[in-house]
């Protein structure tokens, strides 16, 4: 009955797996065809375009282990590490797993024979054997994990320390986000990409290097003891076998590639709804937020149905390649010489003979089929991780590109601007040419652009130098942000040239500030450490003068030390926040400051210090701000109308006070 | 030579894991003081405090099954569904696995001996079976992962769809991040703590299913064969190294909690570096923020490796307890009728037929026992999932709570404002009273307080009907966003009576308006989908007329389509975004409507136009602008002075007018 109920299951599930597969093939096909159609209608909510498509080529080529292989350059950096440490002891955990597996069965069989022949001792012998032998065992398997475990953790750590220090080098990271727009979350990249990635490479590593040590020692023996014929013809469906797998299975990284950028998008609109949440409250927008959200996440389960259903139709061919195919090689392989009844191997072979011969040769011949099953199986996590190397080769390109100065952006093109297009064309980002003077800043025809290539300015020419303090006013979008982020050199030079005293010596302060995560001491000194503090030769007593001028002195005698850490984004009021950054601004004492807006919530006594201070220490000001009263303490004004035109005029009594 | 080096590595290795665990113990005693020490210090970044640590206790205990409990009935709502088909459907799989893998073992041994005894036929009739049964045994193994796979999805979508219907209710993504501060991260939960929850859980009923099918089996089967001794003993010992492990293993959900924690600070610290590129990069924040992101990113580490070593003598406490001494106690109780030579059974026995009853019961007793010892290694799966169960399950708690009106938060207590304590314990969130009346607005003795608790106002009284706009002025942070806070409903009233229209019927204009994910229309219509502008019966000619009236028309002639999807965040500037926000309230004509600072990139003559249309359509404003141009639109002003005290006063021509 057995028999029978199993031949029925073979046939009508060979039948039904072979009608999913093209069911599956089909559906795709005509997904894709609707897919191209959906785009066009632009129903994809999210940053979702061509250069996308193009990234989503992760297959298990050549590329592939260029990639992987300046990747695994990084994470085990020298041949003597504690990584490759780990990658031999692994290795040798692997091994002596496989002894423990052999040396276990054999036991055990001993055991079972002690039991049912009632020989006492021989149970005996081989029952304490196995209980002196369970620590050993136990350890051997636990050692194993650890070892796995920890060389993931390791790798990520290199890994992430090498993102790292590229990404926060100078401003790549406001470039990665402002400039360039190749990758959308690279926090989502750094954080769990990275570990998925050291995770993946490390599984192959393991479910390769067993099988591999395996081949290696059985080839080496079975070819002295029955010649290469047998193990060659293995290694020949192998070959065969992978390649045809590996081409099969190629839809597999893409898929992840898709599946990984979908996750992140549903993890966006999340993220944006909390970062709005207050507007959308206000819009009474959560329904409609919901549709967003279920959307994004209607894509997500969609294709992760679709992946599960193709993994399967994949699985099914494939362990049936791999696993169990093989091991129909390898029994061909091994009877041949066996049933051959005119090898003249076994001719005069009695049967005692003839299982020596087979538990010599024929069980290791079968041991390799199973070892070479293992690593074409392992093809498939290759191809998974295809799709995780293809993101992070990306990222480290974008980083090293931003580092050496080039960025690629969509740029907008406004229909009505084509007037401009022409000249356009002429603007090459970062033509232009800063000169680092103390105690001047100059602009010698600059023209005036977003890094979308939209000029604000066509030639900009004004000369400040020290102790003279320019209001910079002018409606919204005219550029005065502009104008700071190029002074800041956070945007490109389009042209002209740019004198200005080095990066430190100009401080911006903007109308939020920013608090860093830590002491109140770090509010003050950001971005200094305790360290260059002490190396400056500040005194807590001096910062404390300063957080008095601004009339914060309170916060220090409320906290009670400067080393406590609290949330202080949260904890200080707008215009706590605003006097915190004017005393990081006495702290730093840079040659010029611009003051964006930044002292809108503070009062009109405090802002008079804050301007004699500056004065008093050498800070000049370019300040931007509504209030009529500050006009006293400026020497030029700079008027942007928003239109290409500009200003740049004495303050004298004549002259006409703009803003509101 | 094999068994003395077998058992050296077993004694030594024995004592060394002894060694290693001990050392572990007491290294964990260590840290724990050491850890207090540390907190005392502040040293933990990002909100960390003693709640965190109640919440971290995530053991296997009576909580924990009443936990999984309820949200196993979110995720399999009915007898009947989708749900408990691939629940059945995994079962049978997986004993139709273990059919699979017995006939595979035992055609295996005939073609092995087909092939040593030289008997072509045995070989082929195997050999031929074999390969009819791999599509089958294929089928069967892909057909368990994909039922797995699918139930994991098919349970995520349900828990996902219902944590958001609840944090999608009304307000409640925003109270989550701004009144309650028990959920710091709200989406990490929502998108990947559901996503691993799910599949811890369902890892977890295929590792208990099995093996209890198992056990349920060889029960019924050996209980009639050899009475109940045998089985009972197996129990016992699953009971009793159960309990002991679950004892052990606790620590593991906790530290899982910890990691999750860790991981969540890690990713926080990243998106906050994103979110504040811009002031960082002028600040040249790099370095410090690198400090900062390498601490968390370090401490993160530790605990892993921490954890690491600890899953490494756990794991090895808990694979010699459950799955090695399971086997030898299967040996103990298999052995003894056959080697108690004066076992009656055995008596007479002849070796075949000893053989028969090993095989009958024997055999069935280790199976059992091995099956034991899985049930008890899956309890180490429970206690991680036991960790992933706390976190949902606060989360859903959170959302109740805050559906049903309560919030939790950590009131910030300031010294200086001790004088207030007394009076801040009279303010009960919720205490007000909110009387819906079309076209008033009353403050009725109504405090203005945040929710916190610091007082604001402490007694705003004041009247506006349709009609009348009110200018809103004083310095920032004198309470207006508070006001507004409170007229929309998103913050408790602390006391009085307010009478204004419902919520839908008065709108909040942001100074950065919100544009969501979607098309050109969906940024007019915002928040209401096609579906209701077709409703309200307001037609496409109508909202190109609101986009003419404040100067976008050429925005839809530029895009061709209302259907457009764009990043309108990105794609709109500063003064499109607020004159589109401008047409969105002449679509909703809402009875009153608030323009915080929304107007400030508008041109004068569209800023006049916008007043003098909503006069038109009789929309009431409230205005909070530092425009003087503006003063000439309203009746009243209300000036509030940010110390407590406030002026409502209808404008007349003495007015002296505020603002800079």
């Amino acid at each position: 009955m057995a028999a029978v109920s199993k031949y029925l299951t073979a046939k009508n599930s060979s039948i039904a797996g072979g009608v999913l597969l093209v069911l599956y093939l089909l559906k795709r096909r005509r997904r894709r065809q609707g897919g191209s159609h959906g785009k066009a209608k632009g129903s994809d909510l999210v940053t979702d375009n061509d250069k996308d498509a193009k990234r989503d080529r992760a297959a298990v080529d050549k590329a592939f282990f260029v990639r992987i292989g300046q990747i695994v350059r990084v994470m085990v950096p020298r041949f003597l590490c504690m990584e490759t440490g780990y990658l031999l002891f692994i290795a040798a955990m692997l091994v002596t797993r496989t002894y423990c597996d052999v040396w276990m069965i054999q036991n055990g069989t001993m055991i079972e024979s002690g039991i049912i022949s009632r020989d006492m001792a021989l149970f005996k012998t081989h029952f304490y054997a196995y209980i002196a032998a369970i620590p050993g065992i136990a350890l051997v398997n636990n050692f194993l994990k650890l070892g796995l475990n920890e060389l993931k953790l390791r790798c990520r750590e290199r890994l992430t320390k090498h993102l790292y220090d590229q990404y926060l080098t100078g401003y790549t990271y406001y470039k990665m986000g402002n400039l360039d727009n190749r990758i959308a979350n690279p926090d989502q990249l750094l954080t769990q990409d990275v570990e998925k990635f050291c995770n993946s490479v490390v599984d192959l590593y393991s479910n390769l290097s067993k099988p591999l040590l395996d081949i290696g020692l059985y080839i080496f023996k079975l070819t002295s003891a029955i010649g290469a014929q047998g193990p060659a013809s293995m290694m020949a469906y192998l070959l065969v076998s992978g390649l045809i797998l590996t081409r099969v299975r190629r839809p597999i990284g893409k898929m992840t590639v898709i599946e990984q950028r979908y996750e992140g998008e549903y993890r966006y609109v999340n993220s944006r709804l909390i970062t709005n949440s207050e507007e959308i409250a206000f819009y009474n927008g959560n329904n409609r937020e919901k549709q967003t959200i279920y959307g994004t996440f209607k894509k997500l389960v969609d294709h992760l149905h679709n992946f599960i259903f193709f993994r399967f139709s994949m699985g099914f061919v494939d362990s049936i390649i791999a696993k169990y195919l093989a091991t129909v090689v390898g029994y061909l392989v091994v009877s041949r010489p066996f049933l051959n009844l005119s090898d003249p191997r076994h001719l005069h072979s009695k049967h005692s003979e003839l299982l020596e011969d087979y538990y010599q040769s024929g069980r290791m011949l079968l041991r390799m089929s199973q070892a070479l099953g293992r690593i074409v199986l392992a093809g498939r996590d290759m191809t998974r991780l295809s799709g995780f190397t293809a993101r992070i080769t990306e990222l480290m390109r974008v980083l090293k590109d931003l580092n050496t100065g080039h960025y690629e952006r969509t740029m907008v093109t406004h229909q009505e601007r084509d007037s401009d297009a022409e000249e356009k064309l002429t603007l090459v980002p970062g033509s232009g040419r800063v000169i680092n003077v103390d105690n001047i800043i100059k602009f010698d025809h600059t023209p005036l652009a977003t890094p979308n290539g939209d000029i604000l300015i066509r030639d900009l020419c004004f000369e400040v130098t020290s102790g003279n303090n320019v209001l910079v006013c002018g409606p919204n979008g005219c550029g005065k942000s502009s104008l700071f982020r190029v002074l800041g050199e956070l945007w490109p030079l389009f042209g002209g040239e740019l004198t200005k005293p080095e990066r430190g010596k100009l401080f911006y302060v903007p109308q939020r500030p920013y608090m860093t995560i830590g002491t109140l001491r770090d509010q003050v000194i950001y971005p200094d450490t305790f360290e260059e503090q002490k190396r400056k030769g500040i005194s807590d007593q001096v910062l404390k003068e300063y957080l008095d001028n601004v009339q914060l002195g309170h916060i220090l005698d409320r906290e009670g030390s400067w080393d406590i850490v609290q949330d202080w984004m949260d904890v200080l009021s707008g215009g706590e926040k605003q006097r915190m950054a004017m005393a990081r601004l006495f702290y730093h004492k840079p040659q010029f400051a611009i003051l964006d807006e930044c002292t809108s919530a503070v009062s009109v006594d405090v802002e008079d210090f804050i301007y004699s201070h500056c004065k008093t220490v050498g800070i000049t000001l370019f300040t931007v701000s509504h209030r009529k009263s500050l006009w006293k303490h400026h020497k030029y004004y700079l008027h942007m109308d928003g239109r290409g035109s500009y200003e740049f005029q004495p303050i004298t009594e004549d002259t006409v006070e703009f803003g509101s």
